[in-house]
């Protein structure tokens, strides 16, 4: 039974609702927490058999977080949020996993403070696989955590590494390091410091990644901070959608013969659409807490939350969660971090502290 | 007459000669700094009556400042290479603007340190303009500082506003500040604190803006802090580059007679291409110092330098740098900031004093 926060994301609920009818048709059970006054008469209307037919239950949940509240005091003060409940009803095993498509910042919070983080991990992470000239990169953090420290940089490759070596069965995979150049010294300080730490470890560290190489890298995971991850993320999705809309310009201005003549081509503009579409990738897993979460885009349609559904069954089909915290444990033994966080804070207290 | 560092770029001097020798066949003046025997052989190939029919000089410098070079020390200790020996000529009114597509960080401090900052700033940063769906976004700091205060991203602001306000005749630009959502709690600490200190400002603020949306947003400036700025403009470009790839790819697949149906449509991808085209622009004008100075993509290639030339040449043709950096110096004076760095490190050193 997977938990799906019904009232989540920019066309809930009824893309939501319409997303779990088409995956438990498909054999998903889908248990939708959020208001029923709203999600039984799209039930009804879309499927209206669905009580007898559909492995579909509504729990009803009177509040909802909406996508400007602040995640914090939501997730803390919201105890009847549809997201906060759906998150302690996998908590107290009666569900296996949660979808979300809304607020992004309270799931993450949510996940941190309810599902809570598998020992010793700093920060939990989001990761996307992004397709590849030769196959496809694992990125994280694309987005949980827009302040990190370089140990939190240092355990999403850790993160990383883990997931390419239990999903597409590479043993050492080969980890970079998100900058704004190839040279060791480029980056951020905390860039910078994470370079340092990951050249030091036993990690399969091939060294910085430009966003512009990114789709010819020959790295199978790439490290970011979630702030600028995000930001290369959503700018991928941004040229994508503007390369289309100005095609689409050009289209309009063609003769009418010239646009017959594209026409008949066109299956090769939704072939690379696919590639770099959201919409089949669904949600992303937030690795480094005790149960599965999926965060899915906030503008989720009702395909993407079908194919959130679809892989958070998938997930709980294989055990996945269970065997990569196990195997991140592991790696967090076997690559402990030595790194004391000298950082100008804790230096100019200790000064100040010396001379008085 | 403008300089060239003729070293500088990953397909110097051949491309930089090149580049030069096709701008200064359209009237620009160029000083080409760097090594002569590797130089004149080139100039001597490709046009050799050069001596007599074009404007170009060389200045022979025996250093040059390489790709991975650090860029401070270099800055500092390497007193010939073309790039500072370029700077300085500038600095002394030899000549009247800079262009170099080597070591961008190296170009960056040498700005700030022989150029000097305009009175007032305190970080000089790289703006650039990106198409939009209803014309074009001005988008600082694109790379020039990778760890920025909020007091750096309001002094952006200000260089954004007179920049559009100068180049589009724009009375009061929309300003808006680059995050991973649009909501004000959204963004790493230093954007949350940019976010406030732009919205008590007299500045026509509008609010956060998601690297997804930039292709449609209403905004006349974005703000970055140099490191996202940097990934995005770059994702931007990447992104470009495997969409015509993977594009190729697929046509091969196509059978003779859908090939050719596809080239008859063909000049829609050139045009689409020739929007997010770093070689149309050229380079980037390094804002916030006292002269002249454009920074290329290090992967420039002659076409590449020669926009560049040509764009220096306008600018100083203008007398832009004078001009926007007196109009600088009163938005400073009149949305001067009355900000205290309470910074969590001055916080805790007060309130250790306090404890002793």
């Amino acid at each position: 039974m997977i938990a799906l926060d019904a009232m989540g994301g920019d066309y809930a609920p009824r893309e939501t609702v319409i997303g779990a009818i088409n995956a438990s048709k498909k054999g998903v059970y889908v248990s939708l927490f959020g208001d029923e006054a709203q999600i039984i008469p799209i039930l009804n209307t879309f499927y209206p058999a669905w009580r007898k037919k559909l492995p579909i239950k509504v729990v009803h949940c009177a509040g909802q977080i909406r996508m400007d509240d602040v995640p914090t005091t939501s997730i803390i003060k919201q105890k009847d949020a549809s997201l906060v409940r759906a998150l302690h009803a996998v908590r107290n095993g009666e569900v296996y996993a949660v979808v979300t498509a809304g607020n992004s910042g309270a799931a993450l919070i949510g996940g941190t403070l309810i599902l809570q983080r598998v020992s010793g991990v700093y920060r939990p992470a989001l990761g996307e696989f992004l397709p590849t000239k030769n196959g496809s990169l694992f990125c994280l953090d694309l987005g949980a955590n827009t302040d990190c420290k370089p140990q939190y940089l240092y355990q999403f490759a850790l993160m990383g590494h883990v997931y390419v070596s239990l999903t597409k069965n590479i043993q050492n995979p080969r980890i970079s390091l998100l900058s704004n150049g190839s040279e060791a010294y480029k980056g951020s300080q905390v860039v910078r410091t994470a370079y340092q730490l990951l050249e030091q470890s036993s990690l399969n560290f091939i060294g910085n990644v430009e966003a512009r190489d990114l789709f010819d890298t020959a790295a199978d995971v790439l490290v970011c901070d979630g702030f600028a991850g995000n930001v290369m993320l959503k700018a991928i999705q941004g040229t994508m959608k503007a390369a289309k809309s100005w095609m689409q310009e050009e289209i309009k201005k063609l003769s009418w013969w010239r646009k017959i003549l594209f026409a008949l081509n066109r299956h090769i503009f939704k072939k690379i659409k696919r590639k770099a579409d959201y919409q089949h990738t669904g949600a992303s897993l937030l690795l480094g807490v005790n149960a599965p979460l999926l965060v899915a885009h906030g503008c989720s349609n009702a395909l993407a939350i079908e194919n959130a559904l679809l892989r958070a069954h998938e997930l709980v089909k294989q055990k996945f969660v269970t065997q990569f915290n196990a195997q991140l444990a592991i790696a967090l033994k076997n690559h402990s971090l030595h790194y004391e966080d000298s950082s100008l804070l804790k230096r100019t207290v200790k000064s100040v502290l010396r001379l008085q």
